[in-house]
């Protein structure tokens, strides 16, 4: 694959070339973070959005149903492209399958102007959020205006993604019990909008009202925030209130270009970017410098108690 | 504080002595870094138990019971001395409350064979899992037999708590949704023994079922193993099931002796433990040695894309 070409179908709008280009990226080839180096400058402009909640709370179709509501026209006429990621970190060992694939494929199939790419776990610890940082890099060199990215559950991956995102939204659906509500206190620090899907549902005011509570708690906290996370009601299978929540999606990115937080998001990501980039450049080169045999000759003494980690560390630096 | 010293004091079963210094190797200071060196030669005889689960399913009770049943002395007399490390990675911002701390104190307080030590999640990424196998270090080194380790909820931090622990408990309850088990599916491969507590509970067949279909469903992917992962029942606050929990964890140590498999876990969390140092050391270097300034220059360079994270990271390095 020739980078300059690659990049200039991508930047032309070929789908096959960035689906291509993009498994270059999600593998780290040297074509990938070449690639990368030659999109970088037409990056920063796409609004990206995290989704996550459990499953069973309908975020594939919410995140569907919200495709296809960006996808209308502005009123000022203008139309805007929609990518997905669809992110399964729950299964590190098997690599997972991602969830609602078929669903999506029927329900949005066919409009150019949706791209849909999923991705599971690696094994390498960071390997997930970084390999989504980059992906989103692309698509937003790409020409997308929005970039949607769905993930689930509620663990580190999670909130790694979430400071991927400019805005995060958390989902709900009611029934869920109280104990359940409590594996959330973590999720609900980094939400920037509630969605209770599934809006139809009976114990949808206990929810609501069990999300405003937690909402209060988690307050206390950040009383510096001028932005006080919305609680909204959807039925996504129905399009119900799918059109108010796209409208506080907007909302929130104007607060966030108005507050001057969209430029310091994009600095801290900018920033975690590069130390991970460097952290790992750092560890090949000290790999390729090691002498062969030297890292098992460590590892043996080591489970010996010959030496301790500490010691190890010396002898290998 | 006199490293020495202290060694010395945990060694000989001071109680005080042990608080300080895992606060020490928490903190990661260099006391505690030379502590751990000298206390290194004394690690690998400890039994590491890691406990997870859902909030909600009565785990720290069981955790209480297990610590109990397990200081009864063995048929040959033997009396064990019990560790506890409750981690509770929910809440990354604010460093979140540990849960079920006060039961567990009026439980087990005055108990001279049991020491109870709470970790709430750090900023730095990995930070948790390495600090936890930090503390469980020493407590192996203080000549605690059994270190339970108790972990909240179904996230990467999980997956890395249980890399660390010999043998990995999964705690379910009945009478959660099918939705719930779902979330579920990743931390299911890296069960041991899935234990139902709350068994006198309505709805223990079908959690039962459902568990017992999903371990079907995960076997395929690990034909290869000897130990299939039973399913028990527990109450908890009553101690049923307990006895027999405490056998099959026992039965399973010795599955882990007979095949090597202790011995393999023991080689690969070395390394792991060995890996992350390398890292933390040589980057830690990298920034020591950078000319002040030039990394705020390369991250404006970046946010106003002149450069690339690549081309910044060639300047940097």
């Amino acid at each position: 694959m020739d980078v300059a070409e690659a990049v200039e179908a991508v930047r032309a709008g070929s789908r096959l070339a960035l689906a291509r280009l993009i498994t270059q990226v999600e593998n780290d080839t040297a074509v990938g973070r070449a690639a990368l180096d030659r999109l970088f400058p037409f990056t920063g402009r796409a609004h990206l959005v995290g989704i996550t909640g459990s499953p069973g709370t309908g975020k594939s179709s919410l995140v569907n149903a919200l495709a296809r509501e960006l996808r209308r026209p502005t009123p000022a006429g203008l139309e805007r492209r929609i990518a997905i990621i669809a992110v399964d970190p729950s299964s590190p060992f098997t690599g997972g399958a991602v969830l609602g694939d078929r669903v999506r494929m029927r329900d949005l199939a066919g409009d150019p102007g949706i791209f849909i790419r999923s991705m599971a776990a690696r094994g390498a610890l960071g390997g997930l959020s970084a390999a989504t940082a980059a992906v989103s890099q692309v698509l937003d060199a790409a020409g997308f205006d929005v970039v949607l990215i769905e993930t689930v559950g509620a663990g580190q991956s999670e909130v790694d993604i979430a400071r991927l995102a400019h805005t995060t939204l958390v989902v709900e659906s009611p029934g869920m019990g109280d104990d359940i509500q409590a594996i959330k206190a973590g999720i609900l620090e980094i939400a920037d909008i509630l969605v209770v899907n599934k809006a139809d549902r009976p114990g949808v005011e206990n929810t609501e009202r069990a999300l405003r509570t937690m909402l209060e708690l988690a307050k206390n906290h950040t009383a510096e925030a001028a932005w006080l996370p919305p609680v909204l009601r959807t039925v996504a299978v129905q399009s119900v209130g799918v059109e108010d929540l796209r409208q506080m999606i907007e909302a929130h990115s104007e607060y966030l270009h108005r507050t001057g937080q969209w430029q310091q998001l994009e600095a801290e990501r900018l920033r975690a970017e590069l130390d991970h980039l460097i952290q790992a450049t750092l560890v090949e080169r000290w790999r390729r410098a090691l002498p062969s045999g030297a890292l098992d000759a460590a590892l043996t003494a080591l489970a010996q108690r010959k030496i301790s980690p500490h010691q190890a560390l010396e002898d290998l630096l």
